[in-house]
């Protein structure tokens, strides 16, 4: 049901043959009214914020009660799979549905965010933003696309959740090939790894391929290309270390000329801030190294900046005891990718739990999630209540 | 004078601020008509023939005489220098000139080739293909350029070369650094190095920069990056070899995504075929041993093979002795770029004298040349007249 109701939302795109759904784009609409009758099927009451996100309430036993946050993103990237996000929504009402109307000392608030790609204005997590009230200063285009969508951007501030929370929980399918290779069906997210992004630029010498003798060259390309494995024999010496080279451009980038320019970009991610920023300036020595022994010079342009962010241990703990409880080892990594529990984390107590990505394939119309993974992150799911609603007694 | 001369000519381009002249393009009318101007004030009788080229013909002390050809190319690559080609013509009608009237038992013929680096038509060595009759089957936009340019494309036989030609003698720049690194004005060139280039393309697995682990990662530009190296270590470890990898490609080349496919070139020249094709064969065999070890696939795709074109050798060792004529050290190199005289060889005996390109700059407006190297290749020219004249004895 879960893996179907996925499916049927992925419909609901703004290109024709694939799924694209960008951060209130017509489609959105399409999928509110599909979850939010999903969720009134539940028991839930819902509700669309001003930053778009769609909120399905089930009450706790007595008014005022504090909340239990379950979401995760509806927005996909271009060309996008089925389950990146969505999964953790539907798990969410599914979760509140299979308790058939029981209630709780707790509230349970089911949050569908408009945003967390970042596709439509090149600025990410607007959805989970808005929740924490960071979402105080938004763009004009952002405010005219909350116009267009019917909303009204001078309710932004109704969009910050609950002070009272007890916490956020947020089902996502893993992205990456670790479970799979591991043999396991599910993990708990214990942090988000922090991210580093530079741009490095390599500048030799362009000259004639065939009049120019090797003992005279000053090759750009050769010089990033020392670097590029450079950068990954540093990320291999460290366990959980990811560091890439994803782009890379040759200047002019004739076949018979000698390179005189090339750029690079590394992106690099460990769980630990400071062994991210001690690999990452063991890497840029390297690159002076080589560019110095090749008579180059070498310019570095940080991009990006990005901390580790923990999640809260008392609700992983909770989380933990519900995974061993349905019977799965209670497996721990951290994430290579950001997620909206990273920034929800900044407002309340955080907790993940990663669902096996078949092939480790996201970002692309064959992502998949397998059913007995989802039927796991259910049995999850009702033992995380029952924990939660235990730690409160 | 031959330096004013080129810079003078320099000026008839197809664009206002720089230097470009393709094949048979209009500017290559005010070429014609100023050299023809020069020539026939040094007592040269001149005649543009079907292909373009430009001849001016210094008759011998007798009716029928062989005739030594002194040549080089008139047309430039897009915003060029003023001496690449150019001043290979421009040197052998100072030649002529410093005669005279003096006559010899041979009679010398300046030519000037219309075309050598095949910008207009990607086609290379148009003016010296025809010289040497195998401008056979042109293509018609060929044809309509030489209709268009005023000629008869019905007399391209006629732009063959006597048959009893004494030989070939080109002057050029080096357009490489070699004779400045080792103090020298000028060098025989012995042989034309052959030449391949390939493209190789590395597929490996496009995923996820934060969610996959190093050691599940098939990294395209990480095989690329390795055989690169190996390229330019393969080039280090033969004298004479030179192998340029000038183009890389990375796909789908975003930040945060781990290469799937990597495709780059290589360029690889050296004056003896068989170290060129074992180098290349040694190349490719440790691209297929990354690729392995890698888990990658690796395809190859041949684009250009030429062989190594020898000068004659009894030519040079005529230029040799003029050289050491002329006060010089006779110094012999491969050149690592193509010429008209690779073309000419086919046909009749070549040689070729190199001057010294300061800072190794060609294709570019800063190409310059040396007064006092142009005196050396002046004094040169009449010692290898005299030469020649001497071995007709």
């Amino acid at each position: 049901m879960v893996i179907k109701q996925c499916r049927a939302l992925a419909r609901c795109s703004e290109e024709p043959d694939c799924t694209t759904r960008t951060f209130l784009s017509q489609p959105m609409h399409e999928v509110h009214a599909q979850l939010g009758a999903w969720m009134e099927a539940a028991g839930m009451e819902t509700s669309i914020d001003a930053a778009g996100n769609l909120h399905g309430f089930y009450a706790a036993e007595t008014p005022d009660a504090p909340r239990l946050y379950i979401g995760s993103h509806l927005d996909t990237v271009p060309r996008a799979g089925a389950f990146d996000g969505v999964l953790g929504v539907v798990l969410g009402v599914a979760t509140v549905e299979a308790l058939k109307g029981r209630r709780f000392s707790f509230a349970i608030e089911v949050i569908g965010f408009s945003d967390e790609e970042g596709v439509r204005f090149k600025e990410p997590f607007l959805g989970s933003r808005a929740l924490v009230g960071e979402l105080t200063n938004p763009s004009a285009e952002i405010l005219a696309a909350i116009r267009a969508f019917g909303l009204d951007p001078a309710r932004l501030p109704e969009a910050q959740a609950d002070a009272n929370a007890l916490g956020y929980l947020e089902f996502h399918i893993e992205q990456g090939p670790v479970l799979e290779d591991l043999g396991l069906q599910v993990a708990l997210v214990d942090s988000v790894a922090g991210q580093t992004r530079l741009h490095v630029t390599f500048r030799g010498k362009s000259n004639h391929a065939g009049t120019t003798p090797m003992h005279l060259r000053r090759d750009a390309l050769a010089a990033a290309a020392e670097w590029v494995l450079a950068v990954e024999q540093e990320a291999n010496r460290s366990p959980d270390l990811r560091a890439t080279v994803g782009w890379l451009e040759v200047l002019p980038g004739a076949v018979n000329v000698i390179p005189g320019e090339a750029r690079a970009s590394v992106d690099a991610r460990h769980p630990d801030d400071i062994i991210r920023c001690g690999a990452m300036e063991s890497v840029l020595r390297a690159g002076h190294e080589i560019a110095e022994r090749r008579g180059l010079s070498l310019s570095v342009d940080s991009r990006y900046e990005q901390a580790s962010v923990s999640m809260d241990a008392g609700l992983t703990r909770m989380l933990e005891r519900a995974v061993r409880a349905s019977g799965l080892p209670a497996h721990r990594m951290a994430s290579g990718a950001g997620h909206d529990a990273m920034i929800v984390a900044r407002y309340m107590p955080a907790a993940m739990l990663f669902l096996r990505s078949p092939g480790g394939i996201s970002h692309h119309p064959d992502e998949t999630v397998l059913p007995e993974d989802v039927a796991a992150a259910l049995r999850i799911g009702a033992a995380f209540l029952e924990e939660l609603e235990a730690s409160r007694a």
